[in-house]
């Protein structure tokens, strides 16, 4: 049986992992009876936002690993434990959880940086030659780390597709439900909320993603 | 197009909304291209659970539809503004913020009572003549206030199926992916979290609930 990783960012679209992205993408790991292991970095998140109103709670303080917990059922490892050779591919929902608290992309733009504790686990995966997927935002992680990439973050002509670029990356615009597969680099990407879309539209994102990741690796 | 209203009660399955139930009942509602909108009561949850350790966290406060908006991405209103007139079905997700948040069985057992602010939206869909969907233990509420009504949580010979019968309602076994239906009442139930269940037999069985309820509407 199959075994993925998945990263988590915290819960809830404005602060941590988005929740539906998530759950899309653990049905479809289900879907397909492969086992996941939800992994999430040991520490705070950069903010805590309420999500009726939009605002940042002044003094909140939660931490991404416990709140990341909320989505995975309490069967969450710290990121750490994360060890490539135990996983077949490696996924990320999307999120401001994802810009937030695994990069600093959502502060800082083209000139953001991959947390070294989550750069670390996407790089041991990638020269292990192992696939990743990433939904949404998700994907400006590897293409500030994998030179020449090809991803999506979905429409053309957006300042995101432009940092793409400016990294030395590709950016091709995708629909919903697509997925931007680079076969050569083994990366995986779906636009889900990048675009105006639907939980089912989001759903067939990340079910198409998951199958395009288990036909490489049954090649 | 059938407009349905869902009644979170937190963000978490030990506190509140069992997530990957919601999002499995959103998708299924999506994927019938239904609309849904989102309620959930807005007061303080009972309490709050670290969900990696499960231990309570002492002095935590969270507001139960603030939490719950991170499920619906923002899109939610108090439970006080549902009108059943304005919706075909009501659907419950499960998750203890059911058993805690919107009625007090995790801590009272057969004893319990369903919150005014709830029963009063069960009572009012159930008048109307309209059906109702419930997940995991969320059908405890309606087997306490509807008499005589069949309702499942899973295996039989359980405390849970005692209470039921207990408040002198119905309660029959179902397997993973089942749907109780009780056409005459126009309750639909499916036992979720409270069997041993992938995320694949969650979503199986609130697809199916979701169907159930559909065809009911159609006829």
């Amino acid at each position: 049986m199959k075994k993925f990783a998945v990263i988590l960012a915290g819960c809830g679209h404005k602060d941590g992992t988005e929740i539906n992205e998530a759950v899309c993408l653990l049905l479809a790991i289900s879907q397909h009876q492969c086992e996941y292991q939800c992994f999430a970095p040991d520490r705070l998140q950069t903010e805590v936002i309420d999500h009726v109103t939009g605002n940042k709670v002044a003094n909140a303080k939660r931490n991404i690993m416990t709140e990341a917990a909320r989505i995975a059922r309490g069967n969450i490892l710290p990121i750490e434990q994360f060890k490539a050779e135990d996983y077949d591919a490696l996924f990320f929902p999307g999120g401001f959880g994802a810009a937030k608290n695994l990069c600093d992309y959502a502060f800082k733009g083209v000139a953001m940086e991959v947390q070294p504790d989550v750069a670390r686990a996407i790089l041991e995966m990638h020269e292990a030659k192992k696939p990743i997927g990433a939904m949404c935002i998700a994907p400006v992680m590897l293409a500030r780390l994998i030179p020449d990439v090809c991803v999506t973050l979905g429409a053309e002509g957006t300042p995101d597709a432009d940092n793409v670029r400016a990294w030395g990356a590709n950016h091709v615009q995708t629909e919903n439900g697509d997925v931007c597969a680079d076969n050569e680099k083994l990366i995986f990407t779906t636009p889900a909320y990048m675009l105006n879309a639907t939980l089912k539209d989001v759903y067939d994102g990340a079910y198409n993603m998951v199958e395009a990741v288990i036909e490489t690796l049954d090649e």
